[in-house]
């Protein structure tokens, strides 16, 4: 039984039966033109938006998320859903590459070559707590792997099954007016669901955002099956903020109020959270932050597991005699009240856990250095993260330079003087970073997503005829295609 | 002690020097310009020319490969060093992606973001048996890892260990020659060396050509990591053969000769051996290849674990009252003889194993088939594979365009009227394939294979001055970028 009391949980025969009904679609979603499988994207978000009216209350009363957060969600997820359409209209999610055959090639005569990416198979898509509609059902996930050709089999977060439940009839009515595959797409309920799931030998992949326990623990399934599969995990993240002394001589206040907005935005269940800031000893940016934070009122949280997890973990670092509490938050009865800690740049490197746990909720550590030049060293505590901030003041100060080079190494997103909550959709995004904020070399928002889920197939010496439409001579797609070393434009 | 016997394994205290000086090299090697990062892959490529005739005899006398083979692969291995030096020019290597600042962005304002490919850090590199040169010291994975700006630290291959000797210093002269920072390359000898490199938590790749049986080791070591790193490995490939009726009609014999050729190459130690091919029952196909490699003569193998797993796999197939020993191989004072083996489509289809299992050297099996009709269930017989080759004689056969399509979800190749040992160096070119024939979704072969070194990052709002100069608004590399959707192509 999931959380929601009407929402059975998936057995092991309905599941061998979704799975199958996925592998038997693929080869005629794999078929499907660009365009085809644009229309069912754009068919999915207009029934999103459509429904925003249904779908809103419900995701309030399940996740405690307000409505005008959810509003914004599920625009957002319309977005995503339709960006997937632009590119592969203009094919860039299948990079194609042609060389002719090169009967002079220096090393020996060359045949004719065309490469192009194709989709993997179908995909395990696993929904997040805290973005039930864009980390969900009908999120980025399921947007890339359905964009290239892949069937999805959703396993719903059980801290919002009504709504998920609500959007998979949404998705599945959209699929069908639009004329995709029955199979395309299917939602399962259940702990154990999910883990069958990832172990069932016709899954290709998986994508999953969630804790780092849970996520490393799916990864070390998807890694020992027979035919091991690509896990696309987001995990946890630190996001470090760096504020140089210049920055906070001339604009501390202001970093400090922003700071505050940043780390309990949602009630601070982002991954991009910025959980520790680096801030000049001295400088009263922990004390401006303190008052700050004190005026922000108490949030519910996503659930009561992310409570449990949070009030354990802040007993832990309010209890350490090393740690200073500077705004003590916790429970009470509208929600959880934001925390805020300090400690010195000696603690923090004589006891690292103090940065490098992920408190998920509305709590942040402020480490104040002696000087910049422990920069480095500070930015060596950290382990992968999705993002980390640099607040300066100029390009002139000292040691700025290396310090984006170093952060550039442990993120997958460097940010100047803005904060990392609030992920653009956009090709140039990059949502992911060096474990264990992720498990993978890619990202989880943006076009670039989709890569996750195809593969390169090459067609030596085929004739035209018998080649996909995106690799034949006339282009008949007018996509863009690299031929002999030289870039096409898309026809449009 | 490694099989040369004037070459020691390399320590547990050696191992951590080679490492650490590796991941010192890599903040300096990463901030290597791409042009210099080219000269470095020249002045390799120009060494080991240099070298050819010192370099030929060793690697003849090490693998028992011809002189002209060797030379070949010599050729073909300076020409894949200096393929990168071209995309490292043009930019092709670093995807950089730019979307300026949209304050009237869709879904909320749009920050400037610039993204581009950046490297991961120390790789590991396994040498392979089977190509002294092209996959091994200074072979593609090396040449792919150095050009992304990644250190390499080289695993050699024990029945190769005095031409890797004399590689590795010609890198290393090239190397400081064309001033790269020391570091940058080294080689370690021996088995635990080998494993203790890929537990190494300051190495962040791995590349592997070799056994199924030794792939998934390492790859199960790479990903019990306390950080997972990801393990690109080329393990065994079957490359099955169709050939259709029409095609075995009208030229059997000659399909029957070149087939006998493709498997026998190289005394059948390629990882694009055609294996098994399926013919027509009753086309007098499987007689035609019998006469043709009967004509063969013996040939040495690499090395005597390879002789004994092949003696191994053949006393086995032989041995099963199923199949039909149509050429019997084996042992002889001057080497190896070909083998070739028949069964019916029943039998294949009632003992996969028959099929499936990879038998590494100058042997192969003729699957003959009653029906165009079963060409889905045999494929379907076959794991993922390098490669999968059509035979036919027209684009009207019957059925073969669904056949490539089948095809082209188990291969990572599909070949018309050619045959897959000779694997072309060109960006078209795709050289991997689903497991077990790799552990990846990249290719091996071709400037795509540096993705598998590369991660993306995004710079969001980062003053111009701070950003690599790759991301910078002049373009001052002048490479090739995506900006605000559009391509821009690079300066020349």
């Amino acid at each position: 039984m999931s959380d929601a009391t009407n929402i059975m949980d998936t057995t092991e025969i309905e599941l061998g039966a979704i799975v199958d009904r996925a592998a038997a679609a693929f080869p005629l979603v794999a078929a499907a033109l660009p365009d085809e499988r644009g229309r069912w994207l754009a068919a999915i978000a207009d029934g999103l938006e459509s429904a925003a009216d249904q779908l809103v209350p419900v995701a309030q009363r399940e996740s405690n998320l307000s409505e005008q957060r959810l509003r914004g969600e599920l625009a957002r997820t319309a977005y995503q859903l339709r960006t997937f359409i632009t590119a592969l209209h203009s094919g860039d999610l299948f990079e194609v590459i042609i060389d002719h055959a090169d009967p002079a090639h220096t090393v020996a005569p060359a045949p004719d070559l065309r490469r192009m990416l194709q989709p993997l198979g179908p995909i395990a898509v696993y929904s997040a707590s805290n973005f039930p509609f864009a980390f969900s059902v009908a999120g980025g996930d399921t947007a890339s792997a359905l964009a290239t050709g892949c069937p999805v089999v959703v396993k719903a977060h059980p801290g919002h099954a009504e709504l998920s439940a609500m959007v998979t009839d949404i998705v599945l009515d959209a699929l069908a007016s639009a004329g995709a595959p029955d199979g395309t797409f299917a939602t399962v309920y259940g702990f154990e669901a999910g883990t069958a799931l990832l172990r069932h030998p016709l899954i290709t992949a998986g994508a999953f955002t969630g804790s780092t326990g849970g996520g490393r623990a799916l990864l070390d399934i998807a890694n020992a099956r027979d035919t091991p599969i690509p896990f696309y995990g987001e995990l946890g993240s630190i996001n470090p903020v760096f504020i140089t002394a210049e920055a906070a001589a001339a604009r501390g206040d202001e970093i400090a109020v922003a700071f505050a907005s940043s780390y309990t935005l949602g009630a601070g269940q982002f991954c991009t959270k910025p959980g520790v800031v680096f801030a000049p000893k001295g400088s009263g940016f922990a004390e401006a932050a303190t008052r700050a934070v004190q005026s922000f009122g108490a949030a519910q949280l996503l659930n009561n597991s992310i409570s449990e997890r949070l009030g354990h973990l802040e007993a832990e670092i309010a209890g350490d005699p090393s740690v200073e509490v500077l705004v003590s938050g916790g429970a009470d009865d509208d929600g959880w009240l934001p925390s805020l800690y300090r400690v010195s740049s000696a603690v923090a490197r004589a006891h690292p856990w103090i940065v490098t746990e992920e408190r998920f909720g509305p709590s942040a550590v402020v480490v104040e250095y002696e000087s910049t030049e422990e920069f480095d060293a500070l930015a060596c505590l950290i382990d992968g993260t999705l993002t980390a901030t640099l607040q300066a003041s100029a390009e002139t100060d000292e040691g700025v330079g290396d310090l984006i080079t170093v952060l550039s190494d442990r993120a997958g997103r460097v940010l100047w003087n803005e904060w990392p909550t609030g992920v653009t959709v956009s090709a140039a995004m990059h949502h992911g970073g060096p474990y264990p904020s992720t498990t993978s070399l890619f990202t989880s928002v943006g076009i670039t997503a989709a890569r996750r889920f195809l593969r390169p197939v090459c067609y030596q010496s085929i004739p035209d005829g018998l080649l996909p439409s995106a690799l034949r001579e006339t282009n008949p797609l007018g996509i863009a295609r690299t031929v002999d070393g030289v870039y096409e434009a898309p026809a449009s």
